[in-house]
C-alpha cells in the first residue's frame, strides 16, 4: 500500500490518532485555518446529504416543516430564559460590538435557537388550530468549545438539524419528544448498521431550562459512549418564558407545551469509530456514499473490450437504483485502486477482467468481511445485488450488536464500580438513588460519567421526575434506596 | 375577502409595500427581532427547497461536488487578495474580539468564501489529474447592508450556494463560468417563468479581483432591474495570491485559473414582484410549493360524499406526481380557502362539489388568468393536469417576455437617455465608450446605472478588456468611440 493511502495507525492501539488519520485520509474532512473548525469535503458532505435526505423524509413524513431562522440571537432573548444564559454562557461567541452595527444590543451566534424560536411562536400561535406547531431548521451552529476539538465529534461549528415544536397539552408534547428520539434510533439503527441505548440524562445533566432530556447513546471501540442525538421535552418552561399561548375549544387562554431535537453531523464520528478498521472507513451500505465500485482489470491488449464489459456491469447497477462508481482512471493500477476504496469503506467492490468478461461473471470483495466471491454469474449478481447489500448492513449491525452487549456490566458496589471502568471498555449499569453526589464521587475518580439512565419497559417518562422509588434495591454508591438503573461510562 | 387574508395595497401604486405586505401575508417569511435578517416560514422555505433541489441537480449533472467550509474567515486570508478587503470591507461582519477566544487573529463572518476556498485549493491541488475541481457549498453568508434591508431581496444574512472552481485553462474556466450562468438562466427562465438579460457587468462594477463578472437581469414591474445570479471569472489573480498551482503534463508547474459563481434566497423576492398581482403571490406551476388545492364544497346532507369524492380527485393528482393541498379544514369556508390559496398563488384551484361529484366532474380555476373551467371530465383532468399547469407557466412566460420586450428603449444622446429614464420604465439600450466617468453622469441625475453590457453573438468575453472598439458608432453620453452596447436601468 502506497505511502498517501496507507493508514499507519492501528485502530485498537491508539483510536484517537487512526480516527484523525482515517478521516483525513478517507477525505471525510479536514482542518481548516481556523482553529476548531472543520472542513467538511466532498465525500463526508455526501454522507450528510444522505442522512439529512432520509432523516428529513421521516419529520416531513410527521408533520414537520422546515423554516430557517436568523443566525444571531439578540441578548435579551438569550438571557429570557436565565437558564439557558447560564447552560451555554461560556460557549457563546459574539459579535463584535460595533457603532456601525447599529444593533441595540449585542449579538450571539446562536449555539442552539429555542430562544429565537419560542420567541417566533408567540407571535405566530394564536389557536388551538395551529397546534401542534413541529417546526425544524437545518443549519450550522457554533459554541466555542475550549477543550479538544475533533472533526465531526467536537468542532466549534457544526451542521444540524434543529426540532422545535409546540404543542397543546403535556401528552401531545411527550409524544413528540419520544417520536423524535425513536427517528433518531432509527437512523443509527437501521441506516448507521449502529445499536445504541436510548434513556434519560439525569436531572443534573438535562438540556437547561427542559423537563427532561432523553437521549440516544452509542458505545464506540474504545469502550466511550457517543451522545449521538438528543429529544428534550421542555414543558412549558419556555413557553412561559415567552408567553405562548393559545385559545382552546373552550375560548380559554392556555399556555403551550414546548419540545426540541437535535441531530448533528457528530454522528458521522461515531460512524467512522464504530465500524472503521485498520484500512480505514466501513461504510454501512445504506448510507454509503459509493455501495459498490467496479474496477476494471485489463492488459494492454484486452483493455478495451474489458472496459467495455466493466462499465456495461456498472450502468445495471446503476440501474438498480444502486450509489456506483465505475473506476477507469487510467494512471492508476488496480491495486492501488483496491486500496483507495478499502480506505474509503466502499462495501462491495466488483472486479472485471477478460476471465469474468469470458464467463460473462463478475468477482465480488466485501468490505467488511473482506469475503472474496469469484466467477458470481452476472446476471444473477444483479439481481441480487440489494440482498448482498442488506447482508452486509445487518451482518455489520450484528457484530456490534454482540460487541455493545458483552460490554454492559452490573457492579454493586461503588468500589465494583470503580473497578469493572478501571479495567473494561463499556457501560456499567447499577442501581442509582438519583442523587448528583454520587455520580460525581465516581466521576471525581474515573472520569466516567452516567451517560444514560435506559427507558426500562414498565416506567413511564416522568417518574424520572418524581420522589418515589421505582426500583427495589439501593444505590451501589451510597446505599440509599435506589430510584432507577443508571449506565456509567466514559463519553466523547 | 378579510382583513387577515387582504392585500391592502394596490401593486402599482406602491410596489413596495405591496410587496411588504405579500411576503408577510403569504407566510413566505417575517421579520425578525434581528435589524435586516428574515425569518423564512415554511411556505417560503419550501420554495427555496424546491430550488435548491432542481439547481443542485443541474450542478451535481455537470460535475460539482458539494462541501462545507467554516463560517468564520481570519483576517489574514481575507486580507491576503486585497482587492476583496477594498470591495467587501463596510458591509464585513466581525467576530468579537476576546483574550478566551484563542484566535491568532479576527474573525469575520464569511461575506463570501473564495479566500478560505482558494486557500484550502492551494493546499488540495497538486496535478492536473484533479482539474476541473468543482466545489460548491449551500450556505449562509452576512453582508453588514446599511441600507433599506427587504425580505429576501436584501438581508444581512441570506442563504445561497457559491461554486468555487480551478481549471488548467483559461478556456476551461470560461466554459465553466458561462455554464455556470445558464443553468441560472434556466432556472430563472424554465422554472421561475421570468425572462432574463444576461451580459456582462461593467469593468469597474465587476467581482473584486475578477477578470469578468457575468450577470443574469431580470425586469421587475415597477421598471428596475434584479441581479438574479453572478458567475465571475476570477483569473489567475486569486490562485496567484493563495498560489493555487500544478503540475501538467509534462511535469512542469502551472498556474491555475479560478471561478466562482452565486445564486441566492434573492430570487424569491423576483418571483414574488415579477408574477404577483393585487390579490398576493402567483407562482410559477413548475417551482410552487403547492401545484394545486382541492377545496370540496359541500352542505351538511352531503358533506361526506363530497369530502370521500374530493379526497380521491386529490389522491389521484398526487399519484402523478403533482405537489397537491387536499383542504379539509372544517373551521373555514370555501371563499375563505379561495383567498387564502390565492394569496398563496397556488397554480391551479380544485372546486368539488355535489355536482360535480355527481357528474364525475371538476371546476377548475386558473390562478394567473381567473380562467375558471366548470364540469371537466375527471378522468380526462387528470390525464391532462400536467399539460394545463405547462401552459401555465409557458403563459405566464411570454407575459413578461412581452413586457420585457417592450421595455427595452434605445436611446443615442445624454439627454435622451435621461428622459426615456425619467418617463418609462425599464432599460435604456445605449451605445457606451466603456469609460466609468460616462455611467457617472447618467448616475448623479436619475439613479440608474449600467446594469449589464448584454452578450452579442459575434463577440468574444475577453473583447469586454480589450482596447479596440467594437462596435461602430459613438458613446451616447461622450461621443468618443462606442466599445459595447449598454443597459441602463434602476435597479434593486
Amino acid at each position: 500500500m502506497t505511502q498517501e493511502l496507507g493508514v499507519t495507525v492501528d485502530k485498537h492501539k491508539d483510536v484517537h490518532e487512526w480516527y484523525s488519520e482515517v478521516v483525513r485520509k478517507a477525505e471525510l474532512a479536514d482542518y481548516s485555518p481556523v482553529k476548531g473548525c472543520m472542513i467538511i469535503k466532498p465525500y463526508g458532505m455526501r454522507l450528510w446529504e444522505l442522512i439529512k435526505e432520509k432523516l428529513d423524509g421521516k419529520f416531513k413524513a410527521t408533520g414537520a416543516q422546515n423554516a430557517y431562522f436568523p443566525l444571531f440571537i439578540p441578548s435579551d432573548l438569550l438571557e429570557k430564559e436565565s437558564e439557558i444564559v447560564e447552560g451555554f454562557d461560556l460557549e457563546v461567541a459574539w459579535l463584535e460590538e460595533d457603532g456601525e452595527k447599529d444593533q441595540d444590543q449585542r449579538l450571539a451566534i446562536r449555539p442552539t435557537s429555542e430562544s429565537i424560536i419560542t420567541d417566533y411562536m408567540s407571535d405566530e400561535i394564536r389557536s388551538h388550530r395551529q397546534l401542534p406547531m413541529q417546526l425544524n431548521q437545518w443549519a450550522n451552529v457554533v459554541r466555542w468549545e475550549v477543550s479538544d476539538t475533533r472533526p465531526f465529534l467536537r468542532t466549534r461549528e457544526f451542521l444540524w438539524q434543529e426540532g422545535h415544536t409546540a404543542h397543546a397539552t403535556d401528552e401531545s408534547a411527550e409524544k413528540e419528544v419520544m417520536m423524535r428520539l425513536d427517528q433518531y434510533r432509527e437512523m443509527i439503527e437501521e441506516e448507521f448498521a449502529i445499536p445504541s441505548i436510548t434513556g434519560y440524562k439525569p436531572e443534573h445533566d438535562k438540556f437547561p431550562g427542559a423537563k427532561y432530556t432523553s437521549t440516544i447513546e452509542t458505545l464506540m471501540p474504545d469502550g466511550r459512549s457517543i451522545q449521538s442525538g438528543t429529544s428534550h421535552h421542555l414543558g412549558q418552561h419556555f413557553a412561559e418564558a415567552f408567553d405562548v399561548t393559545f385559545e382552546d375549544e373552550n375560548g380559554d387562554t392556555q399556555t403551550a407545551h414546548t419540545t426540541s431535537w437535535g441531530f448533528s453531523t457528530r454522528v458521522i464520528g461515531a460512524i467512522v469509530l464504530a465500524h472503521g478498521d485498520d484500512d480505514g472507513l466501513v461504510m454501512p451500505p445504506n448510507i454509503a456514499p459509493i455501495q459498490a465500485v467496479v474496477v476494471p482489470i485489463y492488459q494492454e491488449d484486452n483493455q478495451e473490450e474489458v472496459e467495455e464489459y466493466a462499465e456495461k456491469v456498472a450502468e445495471d447497477l446503476e440501474e438498480k437504483g444502486l450509489r456506483v462508481e465505475y473506476d477507469d482512471r487510467e494512471h492508476r493500477t488496480p491495486g492501488y485502486k483496491f486500496n483507495e476504496w478499502e480506505l474509503k469503506g466502499v462495501p462491495l467492490r466488483i472486479e472485471v477482467g477478460p476471465n469474468e468478461m469470458e464467463d460473462q461473471a463478475v468477482t465480488t470483495v466485501r468490505r467488511d468481511s473482506g469475503d472474496k466471491q469469484m466467477g458470481l454469474d452476472r446476471e444473477q449478481f444483479i439481481d441480487e445485488v440489494e440482498q448482498r447489500l442488506d447482508e452486509i448492513q445487518k451482518s455489520m449491525y450484528s457484530e456490534l450488536e454482540d460487541y455493545q452487549q458483552e460490554n454492559i456490566r452490573e457492579a454493586t458496589s461503588k468500589q465494583e464500580i470503580l473497578g469493572t471502568i478501571g479495567k473494561s471498555r463499556g457501560y456499567v449499569k447499577t442501581k442509582w438513588c438519583g442523587k448528583e453526589g454520587c455520580e460525581t464521587e465516581i466521576k471525581d475518580q474515573v472520569a466516567a460519567e452516567i451517560v444514560v439512565l435506559p427507558f426500562e419497559e414498565d416506567s413511564e417518562p416522568e417518574q424520572i421526575q418524581g420522589d418515589e422509588d421505582h426500583l427495589e434495591g439501593e444505590c451501589a454508591v451510597c446505599g440509599d434506596s435506589a430510584k432507577r438503573w443508571a449506565y456509567f461510562a466514559k463519553n466523547y
